[in-house]
């Protein structure tokens, strides 16, 4: 080698030109990709090279729960870093089992046992081999509008376009309707009749699929990227008896949901429902350093008592993953993160987005639960048609490009998902913060449609 | 939650008890799973919580290239901690910018794209997917004795007895035999034959499987948990030249064998071949955080020019496991970390190894190259009858478990494969601890077989 190396401190042009260069980005067409370079970050905010501070009403990829580089976590992280960064899966490591321990501790029921994984598609990978060599079965069932990871499996979960170009994929995939009152499936009128309806549906499904030959059913516990959906408070419970009727195992996909971000640890706990398998990942640790898993229940886990679970990876409970997890849990506590995050939930977001809904036609809904919601824009109050259609192409999807545009331009960094904007700052976000960033969101509203 | 948190420092007797309830352990039948507890390490060496050391024989999983706690990658790590720890895979970021550029820049030909994943198996789902996507075909050709990672893909991709109880997995994977000289599936009587038949076996493969149908062909550029199987010179461009004639991607497996292991950055340099993909992961920035990667041709970045590519992840391009494989380009200039390479395989570990083949019955073949050897132990040197049957249940296993704890009673952590020994200690490994390490395999060999 003779190539000079130059310490990671680059100008920020010479960021975007090795990025234009040799950066091949996710979900992108390469040519189209102009990403803006982050110079430094802090709490609800970050900042460009050109000192342009954005609030960041996504938290990331709402995995940022606790913010940009608080300084517990940071000093965990360099803590255990100068201790001990990495040793493999077969040993055993303090930080790994103190996170086990506090994560089953927070789980319902009898989740007691905790596979370590690097993400969150890794995590449904596996959730979903337990549960195929626990009942035998091979056929997982998950919901049309669901992201569960872009693994074979998980992408073949996954129920919307992120899909398509991966077909066929897992084969032993079928998608059901889930319930979306707003944009019922069926031709409910409201969420009572929405909740027995997608039930019925399920059941219906179930019994022409062969329940016998069903391993799973796996579900967001509050569908993320695909709309924030809350499921009617029924629902889940309905869906757990089916599951208890059929032999069919539940795994909630808290990759999203968990570690706060509904303001409950686990969103289930919002339901009343023990799945049988649980995955996490962001959260766990604000993606600090790639971290998700699976919880078991006893009765998975004692599937592979003396018979050797067939998988694995070398990263499986990396301590210094682990270790800022465990920081994690400490400052939940001591910051009283779950109670602040349904405080502004329920007196500063929600009636915030009840008053958008007053004001402005193209509001169409809003929804949501703690610091997770969705503003659902309208071009027809009456007919709820969609302000952009469904996946739609740059041309089609230009008015919530110029929502997104504004945003921008009062300094929020906003999560646009097809007609929705999202609304998933990180928990720890000022109640200062968190109005000024509802008030541009509502001017951009304003301006734009 | 009224759970106490324990800050990550207990006792050895709690991690482990923890460890027992709470941990579900890789490849494992979880009963008997008895994790030793690691306390400390450094360099090439790690320490449990009664004070026993141990020489790190195998690099933990073969991933610990600069050894434990290197104090210039602990540095890094705890800089860019309290920099900018994470953000998201659409923004640009210095060092993941940096670290693309090295890697392109080390990597042979046109490889100058990186597509960053969080591990070497998801690395493998998406180099597939870009091969499936750039040619338009759905098959994947892979080697029996290989392994390539356990998410759905990358685990019908492995040519071992790992993949069976996942099977059926993707339907659209072929395996196929690879050279193998000592224990040839072609009748081969010495390597150039093994080559010569082995490329033929390919050809007639592709053939009959249809070379219109078959996007890619992955191989470990030197197999590695299967056996540290060099190919023979001419394999690896024979290979290329199938794929060239057919119209096939080549992607190589550098997961174990890139960044230095084999005495070069990445082992296709000792072959002079130039794949359409590579993935890494482990030496990267040997583990610190979890990071993995694909390196695309030009062409086959281009193909995602301006049509989307669909898959992502989370943790693309991780910032701080990205700082930690910048660091780790600048320690391999600083340390001479591959010619130090070399010239422990050249000079110590060959000369030991074959003396080893002439003093002992039971020494079927030494092979290697850099740091990365196998001893292959067999019960009678005529018929090469392997020492344990190919995938040994425990009773079978009994003679490897006996070198095993032979080698552990003296201090050394041995990896044990099938009826092998593979010698993969960290790079940066002593001399002296070398020789130490060597003779105590040498012992446990002269006791146990
Ligand atoms: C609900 C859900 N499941 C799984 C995943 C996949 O996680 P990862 O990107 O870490 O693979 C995501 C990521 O956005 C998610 O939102
Ligand atoms: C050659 C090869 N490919 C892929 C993998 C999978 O990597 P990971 O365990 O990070 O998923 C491994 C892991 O041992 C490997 O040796």
């Amino acid at each position: 080698m003779t190539t000079t190396i130059v310490s990671a401190d680059l100008p920020g042009q010479r960021v975007s030109e090795l990025d234009n260069k040799h950066v091949f980005h996710s979900w992108s067409a390469q040519d189209l990709v102009d990403a803006l370079p982050v110079s430094t970050a802090s709490g609800a905010s970050f900042t460009d090279y050109e000192g342009n501070t954005y609030l960041d009403f996504g938290s990331q990829l709402v995995n940022l729960n606790l913010g940009h580089q608080h300084p517990r976590l940071v000093q965990a992280l360099q803590d255990q870093a100068g201790k001990l960064a990495t040793i493999q899966p077969a040993f055993a490591n303090d930080a790994r089992s103190e996170l086990a321990r506090l994560i089953t501790e927070a789980a319902p029921g009898s989740l007691n046992h905790v596979f370590f994984t690097n993400g969150g598609a890794d995590a449904n990978e596996h959730a979903v081999r337990m549960a195929r060599l626990h009942t035998g079965r091979k056929k997982v069932m998950s919901q049309y509008r669901s992201y569960h990871g872009a693994t074979a499996t998980a992408i073949s979960l996954t129920g919307d376009p992120r899909r398509w170009p991966n077909d066929p994929g897992d084969p032993s995939v079928v998608h059901f309707f889930g319930p979306y009152t707003y944009r019922s499936a069926f031709w409910a009128g409201d969420a009572e009749e929405e909740c027995q309806r997608a039930l019925q549906h399920l059941e219906e499904q179930i019994v022409f699929e062969g329940a016998s030959t069903i391993a799973a059913i796996i579900i967001e516990t509050v569908v993320g990227t695909n709309g924030i959906l809350v499921p009617p408070e029924g629902y889940l419970p309905g869906v757990r008896a089916l599951c208890d009727k059929y032999g069919i195992l539940y795994i909630a996909d808290e990759v999203m949901t968990g570690f706060g971000r509904t303001g409950t640890m686990f969103a289930v706990e919002n339901f009343n429902v023990e799945p049988d398998l649980m995955t996490f990942a962001k959260g766990v640790n604000s993606g600090y350093v790639p971290l998700g898993g699976v919880v078991l229940s006893d009765a998975v886990r004692d599937t592979f008592a003396t018979t050797a679970y067939p998988g694995g990876l070398t990263y499986s409970g990396h301590p210094l993953a682990c270790a800022v997890g465990v920081e994690t849990f400490a400052v939940f506590k001591d910051e009283h993160i779950l109670e602040r995050t349904r405080q502004l939930g329920d007196e500063v977001v929600a009636p915030f987005l009840a008053e958008l809904v007053e004001k402005y036609e193209c509001v169409g809904e809003v929804r949501g639960l703690g610091l997770f919601w969705a503003v659902e824009l309208v071009r027809d109050r009456t007919t709820r048609e969609p302000l952009v259609p469904f996946n739609p192409n740059a041309e089609e999807n230009i008015p919530m490009l110029r929502i997104g545009a504004a945003c921008k331009a009062a300094g929020l960094w906003p999560m646009i998902q097809q007609n929705r904007i999202h609304i998933a700052p990180p928990l720890i976000i000022s109640e200062k913060d968190l109005r000024r960033g509802l008030a541009i969101i509502e001017e951009a509203i304003n301006t734009a449609c």
